[in-house]
């Protein structure tokens, strides 16, 4: 039984945070740096974008989650701090640094995240402000989670977290995390951050490989832009202070509700990401069925769920479907046009190569609501995916010609 | 020497075009069915979608261009008998036999080509009297080659013909064109409609490889929306009336003479289409140098040119530099940071890994300009590529929001 709970990102035992507006971002009212502490060290992982082009902070973070040790995360926003060079590597080393060093806590304990405009170096002295300032706020009430959460977004209207406790045997093990968007969302790991809390004792190598495949379908499952971004990151922390009994491998029934657990987690911060998508006035899911593999699968996915033309014609609440087959039709997988079938909010509107005819009037009216789904049956063997997007408006073309100067 | 003359599609000798409203458009002063045919049967090569999902007459047409001898072209737009199954290939095939008949010519020597909305029945009564009327207005003049470009549009704004002539020893050969775009273009062949037309006398093989090689880095080398059409093909018909000696793969300077011709024209075509590329308020050339493969440089250019940041970034006039360097990250191709160099319109912005500071000024006035250029040097070799596209706009997605109902 998974419930939700408040809290966030402190919800789990042993968490704190704090957050402040130290002058990156321009309005007062708005944090803009924070820290997330936990009282004894966690066992962690984190995957970072796939993207060549990285942040500063990611190159710093691939080096010290290897020992699977962090005690702190310190995040930013209004500057991503990537294409920043050798400065730009030194300025993240440094907010590890002053972290540490005021949180008594060893350096190499500390993720580093900052994400906003490419290409400036960080404003050093408000950071170093803002640190200590972060830190002299942590608390463990829902406002602090709240907080934070709000302190790591950009283009992002809604502040994202949540928590949620699952009874490990005699135990409660309680999840909380927040995430951010919204814009230069693809599939790929990870396009986006989303930093996860657990009190729940886990060995190092079973907390990867849950971590791993939570993300393989929940945020590498979701696009707005299809703009891989260079400061992704989802990070998971697990402090064991719920003092269950250490899920391994081998603990398979508590591993299971574990993973449900988190799946559920990251499930919920991918979905809210599409939802606050840039611009976004509707969320897409896209499921492809009847493949031969879950890659084919894949691919036509995000071929339907990039395409402006799918995405246009949706947000013109236009059953415009020609656009969905058509974008099928070059992911690079073998189709047999009569064998397909799609459907629109379960609405079969072209099967065995050829439309339903009349269109069912009741498409228009569904074509209105906030919700759709789109169904694509391949007949070609049994893999499926769902993807999650939403569509491309005016606004999405407005808000970024306009974010930069 | 390469001459542009008037006449598009009918300036080689022996060509005649003529096209009418025949009622699939609703608006009676838009043509939306036409007919190009040669006073003799001509060699023919043409290039079709790479999609796997591809329209009625793409299917029709791969057949019957096999044999390499075409006598006349007939095409019609507001609907692209896609999708349309077993009868809309018999209607595919009904245009061709209809067109041969009423100008006694082979019925497997007709290209048949339709553009418009996917997933509807053609209305074969409204062709039927099309085809008749648009070969009662078969002509040889300027306006004749006019009417068939507006015949071919969809969304085009501007009607896109253009004639060439060249010198091959003591004979002028002439090369004609129309071409329509301007939805759903992407490179990787041909994402569009261009009927080219030339009396030059050409061996078949010469014409297929030709074509093939100028359609390569023209219609392939452009984007606007990355989507894939069903009905995309490039067709040239070669009827010999100029006497020309003729060109073979052996006859090595009046080929190049030729071929240079041709890549003027088509060349000049995809320019035009993505000139005219929905809601396209700018020209963006995307060169990248310095690359290890040519297939690097290509996949670096099309994920800058088909990122909506990119677009949107150039729509609102914005230097925003990081997007184009970020996306360049994702495209699958090994790079190092710090031996980057980018230049918008000549002026260096990012090298060694670090922005130029401050700004220069004049980059601000250079973005506000019709054409913006962006040059990567990736520094790992000495292939380069260039890629033409276009901006994103609110009116793109107001188009294609509003297109089908």
């Amino acid at each position: 039984m998974i419930k939700t709970i408040p809290g966030g990102v402190i919800a789990p035992k042993g968490f704190k945070a704090g957050s402040v507006h130290c002058g990156i971002k321009r309005n007062i009212k708005n944090h803009d740096i924070g820290i997330i502490f936990s009282e004894e060290s966690c066992k962690a992982a984190a995957l970072f974008t796939t993207n060549q082009i990285v942040a500063a902070p990611i190159k710093y973070c691939r080096k010290i989650i290897q020992n699977g040790a962090v005690h702190a995360i310190v995040v930013n926003s209004g500057n991503a701090n990537a294409c920043t060079g050798k400065k730009g590597y030194n300025d993240a080393e440094k907010m590890a640094h002053l972290t540490s060093k005021h949180l008594n806590i060893k350096s190499n304990e500390v993720i580093v995240a900052s994400t906003g405009i490419i290409g400036r170096l960080l404003p050093m002295k408000k950071i170093q402000s803002g640190i200590s300032k972060s830190i002299a706020h942590l608390g463990n009430q829902n406002t602090h989670s709240l907080n934070i959460a709000k302190a790591i977004m950009t283009t992002d209207i809604v502040p994202k977290h949540i928590a949620v406790k699952t009874r490990l045997g005699r135990k409660e093990v309680t999840i909380g995390a927040i995430a951010k968007g919204s814009g230069m969302i693809s599939p790929k790991m990870a396009t986006m951050f989303c930093f996860i809390t657990t009190d729940a004792s886990i060995s190092l190598n079973t907390l990867r490989s849950c971590i791993k495949k939570s993300v393989e379908d929940s945020f590498n499952q979701i696009t707005i832009d299809g703009h891989m971004s260079t400061s992704d990151m989802v990070a998971i922390l697990a402090n064991g202070m719920a003092h269950n009994q250490n899920i391994t491998s081998s603990s398979k029934h508590n591993l299971t509700l574990f993973q449900k657990a988190l799946d559920y987690v990251t499930l919920h911060m991918a979905k809210a990401i599409v939802k606050d998508g840039e611009g976004a006035t509707k969320f897409v899911q896209v499921e492809i069925n009847e493949a031969k593999s879950i890659s084919d699968a894949r691919k036509i996915a995000r071929m339907i769920a990039e395409s402006p033309l799918v995405k246009t014609a949706i947000n013109g609440e236009d059953p415009n479907w020609g656009r969905i087959i058509s974008a099928a039709g070059y992911a690079d997988v073998t189709l047999d046009e009569s064998r397909l079938k799609l459907f629109i909010n379960k609405i079969t509107i072209y099967k065995n190569g050829l439309p339903v005819t009349p269109i069912p009037k009741r498409l228009l009216s569904e074509m209105k609501k906030d919700e759709i789904k789109i169904q694509l049956h391949l007949g070609m063997g049994n893999k499926s995916t769902t993807l999650w997007t939403c569509d491309l408006s005016k606004e999405y073309v407005k808000i970024n010609a306009e974010y930069h100067t």
